[in-house]
């Protein structure tokens, strides 16, 4: 606990608003002044808010933005998992539109041997959140505290629960400031924010899913590859494993989209079902966390330990075991009609025959949004039995009026706006798209240089 | 009156910070939106602040120029003095150390026919202010009500007070939040601050003293002539004439610095004496001012009409009138010992013999705040009596141990602190310095162009 940090004498915001204007490089004593002075109050939001655009305009050398993210890191708690024998592995996604996998992996990975603490968020703008998804399964509490989320991980190798007020209390009150101040978009204060909250989850390891396309908040790889490599050198300069997967989001991922819909394909995915494309990119990033917690000599290697932990049913039942523990109804895996259910459904069919040649990806999770699935700002509430299945993806032939999806919802209205965007989002062309993106465009870390 | 403006429904400042941020051009609407929102207290500092730090780093347009102060200005009152038969002209300066040419102007100007209804500001950081000044007259009441400006408008055709909280509130709110945001600087600001409470005034004509030089803000003349040309064609656009004087600020101005002293050297330039530059700058000044005022045809004969109005003494008594319409004692106009004075004084010698290079403007205007004659913080108070004479000026021969000039002060702690920045501040060389500065360095405006 560092909460009662005092600021230094004679430290003056301004100074530091005016050095990072003028584009010079800020010492890690002034970065770290500056959350400390923030976290305690001591510093104004406009002036901080000043200070971030500033940042967004001149951006941050890596040691100012490992700094920054070690700050904020240690504005909280940060726990401590030393005594459990396992090395303690995450994954954290950049965020998507039918992400699910962190549900799969949880448990997939856990049953290999390596534990994975996992602190998520929620679903905000077109993208989905790991904690909606969990509280769609019935009684199910992401809100344990730490003492709890230790005893979890101790009895069945993983736990997952959202950020608690000890943990980076300085990204709270920044990422809150930054939403309302045009100042989300810098890389360097993502990075920031993503590391300092996974850092203080005690893990020796982590793999970064690093989302990008139409779906995506990094639209083009570039983007992407930089934010990636930003974050991977950030936690190697604070002393942990870290390697980046640029993955795929220029359409959904699986076919589900929506909070009990999404729970209903992790299981299909933990029987060993599950659309192919969700099903790859878990068992590659599950060898990734194999490969980093040392379950394994190669990320191969540890691709078909998860591969057969699924056929054998362990990893499925140690996702019950999870769901159990954190009080929900683990009958759920086995009869899906206990999750939460929309009471109407509405197909939305094909204007004509062809072939799907993309997909406007985030406006279908912007669909999902307008159906209640998700929020638009953070005091919003989610239905989590509303979603979209898809019938069709990229590349896939369609027939005139069959349908491409079904909209499952509460609202009439709602399903109406929906629907247009769906069918907006989706082109249709006569021949078949000519080369298919790949699902893993590149993997970014020192830690994947030996596979 | 116009404060009951109410902010548009679906304004959101978010959309206007980012659209500035991605440096697109705001239009007049949404700027108009912002300032009356901020104005009305519906958007927070917080937003505001990035917004300013995406101005400084983005910049504004003309027209965006233009809007915003159009927006500043009429978040308050804007005087009407229409009724008054004289054309109105004021003249503002972006300060310097020991300019006081407001003081010789209104009377001078006043005296030759042209109203000058004149609204002034304190001294902040190292220059002095024109209100600090006047309020060295014992009893001169600067917070004067409309009304009772109007009237001594009227009665002597010029007229002394500082801000009131009906004009240009906008201002009031965005400066003290640029103050402590480190978003001073921007050009596009400092432009719409000055022309909206310029432009409140009711005024036909404008004439813009711009300071350059190591006692100005703008250090160097590229900066000095974009703010001058900035400021020149917004008031344009909003139907006014308007010309800017680049005026050197490379040393002080006259020979007297602080509030009291500067009186004295004020009523020396009316009775025909005083420092050379000053009373130059003064002729120059009003000279544009008559011009503007039409009540000649060229600058050259608005000089010359002032020359005469000083010989003849008019203008002094002008100034007289003023001081006692406005509540202070005229007396000090012959017995300047009626002024605060200071306790004691020294003499600054020099160390060695030979001619003064250079002077540090900015050093010599500090060393007066030190005194206690200007203000660090906007809410210290000025002691009056205390300041700086010069006894030589740049190009001037002195002997070693020779007084180059005298601290008048009431605490000897803070006299030598003044004492010793003084010193540093003056470059002794042994050959005189080669080409002297120009007063005025540059005249902007379409307005100037015939002459």
């Amino acid at each position: 606990m560092n909460q009662s940090k005092t600021t230094p004498v004679g430290f003056r915001a301004i100074d530091v608003i005016r050095k990072k204007r003028d584009g010079v490089e800020l010492t890690r004593e002034e970065i770290e002044a500056l959350v400390n002075a923030y976290t305690a109050g001591d510093v104004p939001d406009y002036q901080v808010s000043a200070w971030l655009m500033a940042v967004l305009w001149r951006g941050m050398t890596r040691p100012e933005t490992a700094a920054l993210t070690d700050a904020m890191l240690h504005s909280g708690e940060v726990l401590d998992f030393s005594s459990l024998r396992p090395r303690k592995v995450d994954k954290h996604s950049t965020g998507g539109v039918g992400d699910k996998t962190s549900l799969v992996l949880a448990p997939l990975v856990a049953a290999a041997g390596v534990a994975v603490p996992m602190i998520s968020g929620r679903g905000l703008g077109h993208t989905g959140g790991t904690l909606d998804k969990l509280e769609a399964i019935p009684g199910f509490n992401v809100n344990l505290p730490v003492a709890e989320f230790r005893r979890v991980l101790e009895a069945c190798g993983c736990a997952m629960i959202g950020q608690t007020a000890e943990i980076a209390p300085a990204d709270r009150k920044l990422y809150a400031l930054r939403d309302v101040t045009g100042t989300v978009e810098s890389p360097y204060l993502i990075c920031a924010s993503i590391m300092s909250k996974k850092l203080a989850e005690g893990i020796d390891a982590l793999v970064l899913d690093v989302k990008t396309g139409s779906g995506a908040f990094m639209k083009n790889e570039k983007d992407a590859s930089f934010l990636a490599e930003l974050m991977v050198e950030t936690g190697e300069r604070m002393g942990k494993q870290v390697v980046a997967l640029i993955t795929d989001m220029d359409q959904p991922l699986g076919n589900m989209i929506g909070n009990s819909l999404e729970v209903v394909e992790v299981v299909d995915v933990l029987r060993g079902a599950g659309p192919e494309d969700l099903r790859e990119l878990c068992l590659h990033l599950a060898g990734w966390m194999l490969y980093l917690g040392r379950a394994c000599k190669t990320v191969a290697e540890g691709t078909q330990i998860s591969a057969n932990l699924i056929s054998s049913g362990k990893a499925l039942e140690r996702f019950q075991q999870m769901i159990e523990l954190q009080g929900g109804d683990a009958r759920v895996v086995d009869d899906p009609k206990r999750l939460p259910q929309a009471q109407h459904s509405t197909p939305v069919v094909s204007p004509a025959a062809g072939y799907i040649s993309s997909m406007q990806c985030e406006q279908i999770g912007t669909a999902c949004v307008i159906l209640g699935g998700g929020r638009e700002r953070k005091e919003d509430s989610v239905d989590p039995a509303v979603g979209i299945v898809l019938h069709k993806k990229v590349g896939d032939r369609i027939d005139a009026r069959e349908p491409l999806a079904t909209i499952y919802y509460n609202s009439a209205a709602k399903a109406e706006r929906a629907r247009q965007l769906i069918g907006e989002s989706v082109r249709i062309s006569e021949a078949p798209p000519p080369a298919k993106r790949p699902l893993i465009h590149r993997v970014i870390g020192k830690s994947g240089e030996k596979n």
